[in-house]
């Protein structure tokens, strides 16, 4: 039986979030072709993103309604999305929910984050706690039927477990290979303990505000979990 | 003056080619904002790609003819590029260019490889000697104003480098910081040692053949520089 893995797009995504985990699992489908990848939009129609670059879903939601897994991807537009309930509706719907970066936040606000662990974006992480999420600083974090990645980059990774997950270390391999991910960062991994943050997180908590304007509420939520983690 | 990082889209590249370094440069403009990214095709209208997913540009070649520096992607619809001569004029026309996997055969059928050390994706390194390139097998290789990158996601480590040496490495970690690229494949590095490459090989010989069936010179001309590196 196809199992159906289920991007989501929305206005204000990060692609690489999106397109990094979409390559990575579409690849596997041509070794283990029970998976099938779509991209789905809420209607139809481009969508813009923070690059010079339009995206357009293969589907809809009502075309692929409860998927196996959903996959949310992130990015400055997320938090307008933890007020659309269709976007939210069709989270819940789907049997196995992953995210990366910020889009954790909406499986938060779909409430599939309550008492699990899970992680986000480096700088909004702790955030999480204000949906009842115990925020861990791991590359990716499975807690029942529901993975979350770190920001951006890390869906690459995030994607390759569910490939092994999915069809076993072999064929985790080849896909690793096909898409020739022996990543070799020119500067070297990032060093947490020097790493300067802040040029970073004022420009992301402005964007939030800005987003939620309409929705003081998940605001002052969102802002009070700040730092209670 | 505003340098322009042009990314080239094409009938059924890969995405995440583009997109990795599209991230990366893009965020680089946000602290090094003398640096704009495009994205150009040939005319206006959603590109059909390797995923489930279209992708529209920003601009048309016309709309930014050359740039500072043209990045091309890969994906098996590089192939029937290599007799788009409109593509190649472009490509030509950058003060710099920059691949991505199989967009480094682009690269050499615009003829800015002969003499020149360069890479691509593994299956077809070997296939860039037909354009008289030196093939390499190195996660990155740059040879005067030229720069070609491994498979799929080296474009992310090519686009560091890239930014490290339009804006310094400082700028460079920022960049680092905010896609959070500090990667753990989840099997590992890959082996080269262990590999198997048969799985992936054949499909894309078979592509190649497809692709340049209107074009028998140009197929004989990339089969016959295949294994004379």
């Amino acid at each position: 039986m196809t199992k159906i893995v289920a991007f989501v797009l929305y206005p204000g995504l990060t692609p690489l979030d999106l397109v990094g985990p979409l390559q990575t699992l579409t690849t596997l489908s041509a070794f283990a072709p029970e998976y099938r990848t779509v991209v789905v939009s809420e209607r139809i129609g481009s969508t813009r993103t923070d690059l010079p670059l339009l995206l357009t879903a293969s589907d809809t939601f009502e075309d692929v309604p409860r998927p196996h897994t959903v996959v949310v991807p992130g990015g400055l537009g997320t938090y307008r999305q933890l007020a659309n309930h269709a976007l939210l509706d069709y989270v819940r719907g789907a049997e196995h929910a992953a995210s990366v970066c910020t889009g954790s936040l909406i499986l938060g606000a779909a409430g599939l984050l309550e008492g699990r662990r899970a992680t986000s974006h480096w700088a909004v992480r702790d955030t999480l706690a204000a949906f009842g999420a115990i925020p861990v600083a791991e590359r990716w974090v499975e807690d029942g039927n529901v993975i979350t990645a770190a920001g951006v980059s890390a869906g690459i990774d995030l994607a390759l477990h569910l490939a092994e997950r999915f069809a076993g270390p072999e064929v985790a391999r080849h896909v690793q290979l096909a898409i020739e991910y022996d990543p070799e960062p020119p500067l070297g991994p990032l060093d947490w303990n020097t790493v300067d943050t802040t040029a970073l997180a004022e420009p992301i908590r402005r964007a939030m505000r800005a987003e939620l304007a309409d929705h003081p509420d998940l605001l002052s939520r969102l802002t009070s979990g700040v730092g209670s983690a």
